[in-house]
């Protein structure tokens, strides 16, 4: 029988059930697209209006919400909706979705001196260097490349794709998306005579536990020690993060942020998309930087910080870019008013 | 017998030819490095000047430069010579460019349960998995991963390195560049705890017809429901797309470009380089952002926007960029005098 | 046994050995993880008081450091301490990296029309079109993809998963890493209708000697002529370069770049990261670009140029930002008050 029941599910997940457990559940869905076997969640009141018009068999609330729901269909009622939604997703995910095959596809190229583990999935065309090792029950997905002495932690999936390189290692839990390079050369160059001459790369790159790496995003080797990666941090896809660079535990960094060299960000910060972060700055635990911002210095106080420049109808926009290029002078200008008038 | 007469391409694509019908056109060439077998274009009377300077052949021009192209050698005249010139490029590729082979590479990695119309083109290496669907004479090229249940348009074609996900879906005709990631999962997450507990991501990517995409280009799958790519979008390089995104048909977007979850773009919009789009926003249609601009808010009203930082010297910059910082309270000193001296 | 005796590296690299020339080493390495047998180099004096903290065995130092060096330990004295590391790591590597195994792996897709020479090294599942030339001792990583007619030249290494197009140029001792893709098409539309209509690239990239470029970077194949690229020429990760761009001679463009079509930068040039450039400029040699920095103007003046937003907390920013939008309102302010008070 397709999809699970109520009950089950609230008996799994927990959180109060209100309405027929004996309904049955099809899918996880929005409460625009839903229909009356799927299960979808509120995250937010803003979002209440839509509780009269969404045609979901069951809605995840928070108790300000439980009557409301109740009233028009089965409800789940838990104080942080959102989460539950997560944790659900991945119960949910767990019991659906077709597991890779076990083992080493065929047309893999695997050294012999690389070690797999027999629970672990090695899709078609992966490259696996000698040395590396792959952990229990870890998924590589087809094409990629695993280098020389790398490991993979034990339920690490890798999607299509991945350049892992040697001497890199991710803990257990990562998730890294299609198109990453993980240890490509931090750039690294001594100035000569007008030219550059290559600084090679000794480092590695290090990757705790629990950690997800976004799509064609690259994270350098360090140039003597390790590119650092904590426990917990999330990335997301076209991020940039150049050698030696260090990462706290559960940081999460939106798309297209860039983070040049031996640069340290603390734990539990926030870069939002597009950020950019000079090299040799260090950042401290719980600071939040807004989006396509730039951190030319180190910040030692936690809190929010911004500086992107507003956006605006062009013809104004021009009129007071142009009036920013002589800002200082206005400035002086008011000083000399100032003096004049005192 | 090399290239074609002149008489043939007009013949076939329209304008007035003023000159020998018989001259052979051998390529499609720039001014600058033009021979006299070479065809080029005009599309701006700015270039009026390299009339006098180059080889060319034969030039595509508008009416107005008619007498003193054709004074100097061949020339094909018509209103829109870019536009003649765009439709003469395909026309020329599809009779000089060699076609992939025909059917699938004998080093692909066909899953049994996968579709491949006999007329179409599967690289080498490639992997197709269970359920996909590969239209008429589309081409996938080498090093393609095509996920299960995933579908492409007829003559559709893929680069060499496309990762596109299972349950994604792409009409007729569109171009898809190397390094593209089609269908990673979105960036989503529930806070708990200090750490982030992953929302698994059920949605697919959903692409219309005669849509480009550009090489190492991102669009993540939706959350629940799906990403929209509508027809003839044009997407160019490493450029992400967030998940749920919604763009409207023929809107433009340039390269490194990033857009947050959930936003909706409308139709006919042009996003210029690095621009940066918060997620949960509404653009109308024909809305154009200015090069390195963060659109922070929705806007309703079609329009040219921007909100880049003006360029300067180093040192002016600094000087500006530091009273930037207290431009508000320059505004207050500015009131305090205005009320004094009134 | 293991690493080498620091004389036979003084006598190899050059310097004056001071201290024990039978100490062996066994790495190089950072002053913060150096042990007895590492060799590190200081290349700021900003890093001297690390001098009594580290403990490794041999310090490059500038002769200013020379006596608080070697009162420490043994000491490589030389002018330039982090050109000298440079050299030494490229030497370092040499004699101890692993080569990659000559010839074409049995796993790889070779046209019988590619001519590789028998000195190169072609990995795991590469495909190498016909027509392609790989020059002597170059080495193709797993996974690459070399598009017909397209050259490498000697001693040229490309990392795992490198798409480089069909007629696509590269020079001798180049470094390509891993996603990069060389020659997809240019970004190139003519309007028509509301509609693009695609302009088909028939230009190729043409890379000089001794570049040096990144992971899941892109240049684009010129539409008409080539994209150029010039002996000497750094870029790193995640950069985007149009159609038609020429890049100068020994320019370094730092990570998440990106330079729209038909710009030309000069020789000797910086990009920091995120910079932006727009279409059909030109940049004299010798410019260097600030990061963040969005360049719409052509610069014909060697120099230091920036233009990026001030960082600042939430809430400064919020009330400068909003000022901002009002600034040439504000100058037409100031001036009514000067007229007044004059």
């Amino acid at each position: 029988m397709k999809g699970f029941a109520l009950g089950e599910i609230a008996s799994q997940l927990g959180g109060e059930l209100a309405g027929d457990a004996t309904l049955r559940i099809e899918r996880l869905g929005s409460l625009e697209s839903a229909t009356p076997a799927t299960l979808c969640f509120i995250a937010d009141e803003r979002y209440r209006a839509q509780l009269k018009t969404t045609r979901a068999g069951c809605i995840v609330v928070a108790p300000v919400l439980r009557d409301e729901a109740a009233a028009r269909g089965a409800a789940i009622v838990t104080p942080a909706p959102h989460l539950y939604f997560a944790r659900l997703s991945q119960w949910w995910v767990a019991r659906t979705r077709a597991r890779p095959q076990l083992g080493i596809h065929s047309s893999a190229q695997v050294h012999p001196g690389a070690e797999v583990d027999a629970s672990a999935s090695v899709g078609p065309l992966c490259v696996i260097e000698e040395g590396a090792r792959i952990g229990a029950r870890a998924v590589i997905g087809a094409h990629c490349v695993i280098g020389a002495g790398a490991t993979i932690g034990a339920d690490t999936r890798f999607a299509a794709r991945v350049a892992f390189g040697a001497d890199c290692h991710i803990g257990a839990r990562g998730i890294v998306h299609g198109g990453a390079v993980i240890g490509a050369d931090g750039f690294g160059f001594a100035p000569h005579d007008g030219a550059w001459i290559k600084v090679e790369q000794f480092g590695g790159v290090r990757i705790g536990d629990d950690v997800e790496i976004g799509a064609n995003t690259c994270i350098d080797r360090g140039a003597l020690d390790d590119t650092l990666i904590a426990d917990g941090v999330k990335i997301d896809n076209q991020v940039q993060i150049g050698h030696n660079v260090r990462i706290g535990a559960h940081t999460a960094i939106a798309g297209c942020v860039g983070i040049a060299g031996s640069t340290t960000i603390g734990a539990h910060c926030t870069l939002a998309g597009a950020v950019g972060v000079a090299g040799h700055l260090t950042l401290a635990d719980h600071v939040h930087i807004g989006p396509l911002t730039g951190v030319m210095q180190s910040i030692s106080k936690p809190g929010a910080y911004m500086g992107a420049f507003p956006i605006d109808e062009n013809a104004n926009w021009e009129k007071n870019a142009a009036t920013l290029r002589h800002l200082y002078s206005l400035r002086n200008r008011l000083r000399a008013l100032e003096k004049k008038s005192s």
